[in-house]
């Protein structure tokens, strides 16, 4: 099994669903991981109505929040389950509306200290056809033991 | 009373209020528009267990949800209701903890098609001290009638 | 040839060239424009000594020139060449070293008011190796004709 | 003298003008450092005609270095002369036209390992009046000994 540079065990997607599972908010969303690893992370929620804004679109906050988790977990693949979330861009590109949000999330470069990772976020139709509704793109911080 | 340049008459607080009670996910998690108005807009929640992540602090993606809103009301308060969050970058600052998230915006320059706004972050503890956990920098987009 | 939605033809790289061309500080710094067209576009630069930083790497304000330009650029190629860089993110990965700095980017989504791109800035070494050393996402105006 | 965590002493503004006139990039764009002390920098260039872009304004990739630079000397004062920057997000709010950009950084927050600062760009009219064009706010990297 792969380790991260301190010794620690990389997490299997098993120990990245019990950190989701831990996760009040996410809980309260509905997320979950339906992929996880190699430097690549997918977390999925249903497009519940009271996840909506006031146009019947899902939130921005919603597509906000699944950005930042998915780029955790991404870095999470290659740098540890004991991250922080430094900051994230995200650009919103049309009204997100479907049955479910897809965040896609890889790492681009993992440093020591820090991992940098982009994230895509779609809305799935009934039929699977994914529709991009924005991206982002983040920093997270690998803590140094010292 | 003010008007937008399209001859919209700039909202009240109340017809602030009104939007915030519209969007299902605001109501989710709690928000409340404590302030609107001059460029200005501040958004509380209340920091409730189901709000938090793995450690017991407040979830990245609250701090999210509350810059995204908070932004986009302060450009309200100028650019009138009907507007579009272009996307936003947060920087997180230190891990958020207290009673209360206090997410205040301000408006940084208002163009004619979009409208750049600031936002501080910052938990509130029991004595009404302000301690800053995220800034926020961000574009609203005015939708252009033609 | 292509039509922009305004009925403006869209550029050539000829025409993306002498706007190039016309750009003086572009000139400083002796950007190239190597590709252009189909959402795509690519800047190039030598890595002069009077472009470094106090270590000896790239300075970082080139990347961002780079990342400004390119994206700009390849909003360009579908979007007409009348257009205003509303802001970006960059994100730092490795010091930049090399003979040449090569910036390729590419459109995300045209939306009718704005273009979002983003950006991969690498070196690339005598053999032709790319080096990733920056990220960088943003948002290009299109112009409204009012 | 204060003294950052490590033990180094914090850098003079004459230190940081050593380390400014070492960067070859700052020097070909003629920066100058005006102002370095208590969490704020200020960073100061003449918009040469060689630093425009095809319409006459200030191009955007000085505006982004100024940020990028400021935003780092900012965390200079407060956390030493051997920073890396780790990104950035800049927002232009309207075209740069004038005698003089000045850039005008703060920290917001210095932590252990990372320092987020803000930075205002202004142009400088001939009345000393100043005409706000961009915004940024940026990570910067502390390195840690280990």
């Amino acid at each position: 099994m792969a380790d991260v540079e301190n010794g620690e065990a990389l997490p299997s997607i098993e120990i990245a669903r019990k950190v989701l599972a831990a996760q009040p908010f996410s809980a309260l969303l509905g997320a979950r991981l339906v992929a996880f690893g190699d430097g690549k992370a997918t977390l999925e929620l249903d497009i519940r109505d009271d996840l909506r804004q006031q146009n019947g679109f899902l939130h921005g906050g919603v597509l906000a929040y699944a950005a930042d988790n998915a780029l955790t977990f991404a870095a999470g693949t290659v740098a540890g389950a004991n991250l922080v979330t430094s900051g994230f861009t995200i650009d919103y590109l049309r009204p997100a509306v479907g049955a479910t949000l897809r965040a896609r999330a890889h790492v681009v470069r993992a440093g020591r200290t820090r991992v940098v990772c982009q994230c895509e976020l779609s809305t799935v139709g009934p039929d699977g056809l994914e529709t991009l509704c924005a991206v982002a793109q983040g920093t997270i911080a690998v803590p140094v033991s010292s």
